[in-house]
């Protein structure tokens, strides 16, 4: 299995603290040594980085630890392979274009049969379930919506009834963002905390290290973590059931379809 | 106007010493200071890396420079922006994924109408002109081929009729890989050389540092450099003229087709 990290916020965000958190996970405090990736928006676009070594030894993920690249939506994933040989092409998040948006996807979890549902649009690059099933979505979302939606309530239920009928083949929990929502299914296990005011401090699980958010936000900052685990005590951690389903947008809740 | 540098290889390739010449000409020994970015392939993915700093001064440039990232395809680009702001939705290679590999685009010109021309299944995330030539070509050759051509003379055909079409529009030099070949059309200036046994030694032109190839390189590794501009003394760069396409693949040119 591996590790899901995102976040959706009003504001670019630096996601340094949180990050350094979960790069322990990746071989150090947690088993996840296959590979790590992260995608950090800005406007449509977003800088990804993908290494197929763990993320408590690479470079890549020292410099991105250090350098405090600011985003209103992230994407991270560290790796523990269980389909899919560790390179590369294997390496989540995944992307492709719609609508003239980057959107970005990880997995965590298991698919048994989702390579027998026919592409059209989008092909995966590698061998992946998780990349498969992303490619399955992103042909489904294309088909139904050749344009973006007027409501953006429409996008978030269509992709939930997408989640649903995906994860009757296995663990499906994952987080998708098509640069302006954060949209995150919950097979197995994910919990979900928003900073805002008044801002408290904070304990990283993994490193002990301790952030007083006060000093660090702005009063009307909100942001949203959510996580496979928790990376903090001290926060108030909300956690899903297995088939929960959430959107986040300018770090907030927006839409929630529960199991 | 931007520089481009490309490099197809026998075998995964050090790039550092051909990116630390580039690098400097992002701001130091040139003006390109308007971002810059880099896809290096590994099978048919690519890690990419994208910064809208100048790339004198981008700490991810530094880490590029120092962490031997080997590969077989690597395209690069540094930016001076004449049309679109300077953001990462604009920053070079752009990637799209067809036939299930990643294929990167970068552009130096200016296309006047490229805008006009209808797209269907592509679409840019920025605002260039360049990002908006490579979904039109890439929408042509998806619908050209929807299944990759068994000859790949075909696609290389294909290509160079592509890029004579756009190229009446201004300045089209590009380079383009679909994970196997690296594709090059010359509006203005482009120059390319083969280092291959018996390998001799080159001094940068941007740095002044000297590199002995014999200690670094095996004697059947072959190499192709492509660059706006030669990035070496004492190497036998080949000018390319107005018109000319030429097509690599591991390490040497395998299709030509003068202006």
């Amino acid at each position: 299995m591996c590790e899901l990290l995102g976040m959706s916020a009003n504001v670019p965000t630096d996601f340094c603290f949180n990050f350094s958190g979960l790069k322990e996970r990746g071989g150090k405090t947690g088993p996840h040594r296959d590979g790590w990736g992260i995608s950090l928006y800005d406007g449509r676009a977003c800088r990804s980085f993908h290494d197929p070594e763990p993320s408590t030894t690479s470079e890549i993920a020292d410099l991105i630890e250090r350098h405090a690249i600011r985003s209103r939506i992230v994407i991270s994933h560290i790796r523990q392979a269980n389909r899919g040989k560790v390179c590369l092409e294997n390496t989540h998040p995944f992307i492709r274009e719609l609508w003239g948006s980057s959107w970005t996807f990880a997995h965590n979890g298991q698919l048994k049969g989702i390579k027998k549902k026919t592409l059209r649009f989008y092909h995966p690059v590698g061998t992946t379930d998780s990349e498969y099933a992303f490619c399955y979505m992103m042909d489904k979302i294309r088909r139904r919506f050749p344009k973006p939606p007027e409501k953006q309530k429409e996008l978030c239920c269509y992709i939930n009834r997408l989640a649903r009928e995906i994860s009757k083949l296995g663990v499906f929990s994952f987080l998708l963002s098509d640069s302006r929502h954060l949209f995150a299914y919950c097979s197995n296990q994910m919990s979900w905390v928003t900073r805002q005011y008044p801002f408290g401090e904070a304990r990283l699980i993994d490193t002990g290290e301790i952030m007083n958010f006060r000093e660090k936000f702005s009063p009307k900052d909100k942001v949203t973590l959510i996580a496979s685990y928790p990376l903090t005590e001290k926060e108030n951690w909300q956690s899903m059931k297995s088939g929960d389903f959430v959107v986040f947008k300018n770090g907030r809740s927006i839409y929630t379809a529960l199991a």
